[in-house]
């Protein structure tokens, strides 16, 4: 059972923009890569291969909502760490709380993620939001308040 | 005084993801789209030329807050209209509704953007919050509550 | 029959990098949605849908090679044109010459790419490149030497 | 003085396109993150701090040209490695040879980029080719024929 991750990487040229900051878009993809490397480090996937899960269980996690503070930019070859917390779990929806670090220390942003689980339905091809399987859901818990409430780097 | 602004654009190629729909990053840049093809529709820029405004009175905007409610996936080739309103101005922010469209009327997705207007602090070097001026806020209103209350294409 | 297309546009921000010009990533996605709208142009799609064509006849076109000049930077907001001219249509293979240009006519920049018509093995699940449907090649043919010589704009 | 250097990473899902694989304008970005990796491992950064070095001193590096032969796909969550080699150091150019490996050892691209020393010059406010800084062209060779002649992962 895992509440909290911690994913490391540094900004890429092509990640500024003429500001001579990281676009502010590219946040919302640092809060993805953390994602996607916290269901690797649980041993799963955010995409199931279907040859490894039968069609019928394979399921994806579309992004229903993401919303991102913005508190001071990130530059060219800076290190950031993104802070990924388990904010709720429910049937069919996850809850990620995100923050951005800098290497000083400092909050560069901060968001939300909410992620549903989903199927193709197999008769309109649609897809639809799904209970959460057992063996994606026994492995994730929600983070002790303490570690939601503020925005504190431990 | 303008309090909405309507941008087409269509889905490239380079948007989609491996799920086969436009990645949810690619919207926050559509909406910056249409928010900078509005200052250009009122003969302002978002960024501004220092060989046309003096830089004691240049101004640039970073973003605050982003957020993105994720309602139909769009897909490669589609045509979509991004909606942006006018949902408050500040004396130092302004807040925008923006609605994401799908060629067969179907709302894509809405959200919201905050922007600040900031000057470079001289001293310090920073960037600081400051009153908008004059020569743009004088052409910006706040949209009707009727155009901001629903998600209804007009 | 079809051997030259031009496809305009405008630099958004998201394009730009901290030296603030557009990325040079970013012009092989120009390329490229110019070839796109190409396709378009004539009724064709580069990606073909499954509920209109057999996946029998259905065929894709990977980049076997794509290799760019640039001469002259663009900046946000410049509107450029992407002239895409049919350099070769062999059997299986079809080069593309295409020069980017300036909205003061200069050649911002100029490539070539290749593509390849490709469809899934059924028995291996791999690609493997197949002749140019007639469809498709009927409607492309090459450009002729003035065209191809030298980067003017006419 | 060095010739070679090696960069590891991981594709990530928003590099993938809607065919499934990386898209194609991401390899140049993948080329890029190696060359600027390998400035920094030599105490060099492809940009220079304003700070750091005098104005009259800082050369910054465009892109002269690119190229690069798609041979094997990359598929989401791949590790890859990019092998950077000096494959010319001129006076004003340096030419790099770059292979991207698959991690089973494949070739997936090979490519080069000729990039260009300039500085801006302070009349004119143009970019001009100059000489590449001695604390610059000292830590930089040639690679071995041996090395860049033939895509064998060593």
């Amino acid at each position: 059972m895992s509440c909290r991750f911690t994913y490391n990487d540094r900004v890429q040229f092509s990640d500024t923009d003429m500001a001579g900051i990281v676009h502010f878009s590219n946040f919302y993809r640092y809060m993805e890569r953390a994602e996607h490397a916290f269901f690797r480090s649980l041993g799963l996937s955010i995409w199931e291969d279907p040859a490894l899960i039968p069609d019928a269980e394979r399921v994806g996690w579309p992004r229903v909502n993401a919303t991102c503070d913005f508190r001071a930019p990130l530059h060219f070859q800076d290190e950031f760490e993104v802070e990924l917390l388990v904010e709720e779990v429910r049937a069919k929806t996850i809850r990620w709380l995100i923050r951005i670090w800098r290497a000083d220390g400092e909050l560069s942003a901060e968001g939300h993620m909410i992620i549903a689980c989903v199927q193709r339905d197999p008769e309109t091809g649609k897809m639809r939001a799904v209970h959460i399987p057992e063996r994606i859901h026994s492995k994730i818990s929600t983070a002790p308040p303490e570690l939601l409430r503020k925005p504190v780097k431990n």
